[in-house]
């Protein structure tokens, strides 16, 4: 069983990504410029956020925090998005999830410029996507099929079996797994629904567990030589830790693990990669990747 | 073994459409208004948009054909588009394909207003449709969900194979029959590639095949009671009929039907469904339902 190192990898990508910009900057080049919208104070979104921009200076990019309160009306901040969508010094841009309940996701979503949408998001990008056009894939389907790269696992014409089918990870990963340029998979998407989940994961060479229940995934669903990928992060109260709870995987991960060729550990795995990813998109913006 | 009937459901279809429209038009309301561009002089073509002209007369539509030589520019193309795009009286329309291969297919579909992409293959369609908002359905996937209702068919928690994974059909297809407001299915996308694709068939509830090989899913490789639905349309040489080809469908009808709850036949199955989808989008464009 080999342990499938997110947090050793997203450090390796950005330090690629940091020797390009300065390669470009060097050139006399512009550094890529990422602008994050930050609404309110919830805590998960101002820690990510800061991550974020931290993380733009790891890799050498400029980053904009623009921040508002939370009564900021809707029209408001579609204002301050079309801002962006014109400001030419910014190369991408992301509105942090989520906004309050008074303000459509959807439509700051669609409203943001697609060729800036380095989240990935906008409907044009899923859209293009799902045909196999150049665009911004979202971070954590991104990050997986990093993962399996760097690792060089083989997942063409392998069956590869997703559980869950959520808008951010299931569906755009079922998407990517099957189609030729990326995994090149057979795909199946079990979900709540599933009569038959616990035979297709045993027939799995690859499972990508995005349930969002701890631990959903045993030991007795599995083959032999697995490859898992656990993204999962469900926090689970912990009086021991600090924090007072630790993050849970889908995965059974004391069992499981024996029995995999690959698996991720979470933390640690697939999570540390989606920042890394937003990077990436927003390096390709600032090349005109895509648009 | 029940037959599928899609042209006599197509029939029934256009009858409820014609008689939705009639009480507009006796309300005073306007009449759906769909146009089609046609480049060339493709015998196929110039068939499908002739026969999309006639379902609008079925219908009660109006329609407009507007007629271009080969040897129209891409750009003279995209200004056609753009005049159609700010015809107000236009509710919807399509621009045939194939086109001459000095035009960008990509581009012109592109170009069309997503409001009035009757086909469906714009990708904001395709994006909002892949995460599961109101939008225009393709016209073969939105014809199967629909033979797969009327006929009652359950689909919720089934296993559904499907074979190909084509932008048109194969894709669509698997993201609808994920989705829990359409076929609430175990989706298993198989292709050229899958290793397992025979055992993934002898699984399955549902099978649909688009996989442009005539007569390729055999009696071998289906389970009793499996619910067959049959895309294929490659034309076979047959000396015997004054066309001097027949349609093949990606069944070995013969041989499967009688295993099967249920099968569409090729012709009549799903191939009558289409046109009759683009009608029902049409009228969904007229009464603005999704945009």
């Amino acid at each position: 069983m080999q342990l499938i190192d997110g947090k050793q990898t997203a450090a390796t990508i950005k330090a690629e990504i940091k020797a390009e910009v300065e390669s470009i900057a060097a050139r006399g080049g512009k550094r890529p410029h990422l602008a994050a919208i930050l609404v309110g104070h919830d805590g998960g979104s101002e820690t990510y956020v800061h991550n974020k921009v931290l993380a733009c200076e790891a890799c050498g990019f400029h980053s904009t925090l623009l921040r508002f309160e939370s009564d900021i009306t809707e029209q408001q901040l579609l204002v301050e998005v079309e801002k962006l969508n014109r400001d030419d010094s910014v190369d991408g841009f992301i509105v942090q999830l989520p906004l309050p309940k008074h303000i459509s996701e959807q439509k700051v979503i669609e409203a943001i410029d697609y060729r800036k949408d380095v989240d990935g998001f906008h409907p044009i990008n899923v859209g293009r996507m799902a045909i196999g056009l150049p665009c911004y894939i979202s971070a954590t389907p991104k990050g997986i099929l990093e993962l399996l790269r760097r690792y060089n696992i083989p997942t063409s014409g392998k069956k590869c079996v997703i559980l869950g089918r959520s808008n951010i990870v299931g569906k755009p990963m079922a998407q990517l797994m099957m189609q030729k340029q990326y995994g090149d998979s057979t795909v199946t998407v079990c979900h709540s629904r599933s009569k038959t989940l616990k035979e297709e994961c045993l027939q799995a060479d690859i499972i990508i567990a995005a349930i969002g229940q701890p631990a959903f995934l045993k030991a007795d669903m599995v083959k032999p030589g697995v490859v898992v990928i656990d993204v999962g992060t469900t926090r689970v109260p912990d009086a021991t830790r600090k924090s007072g709870f630790r993050l849970c995987g889908d995965v059974d991960f004391e069992n499981v693990a024996p029995l995999c060729s690959y698996i991720t550990p979470v933390p640690g795995g697939v999570g540390p990669m989606t920042i890394c990813m937003l990077m990436l998109n927003t390096l390709a913006a600032a090349k005109h990747l895509y648009y």
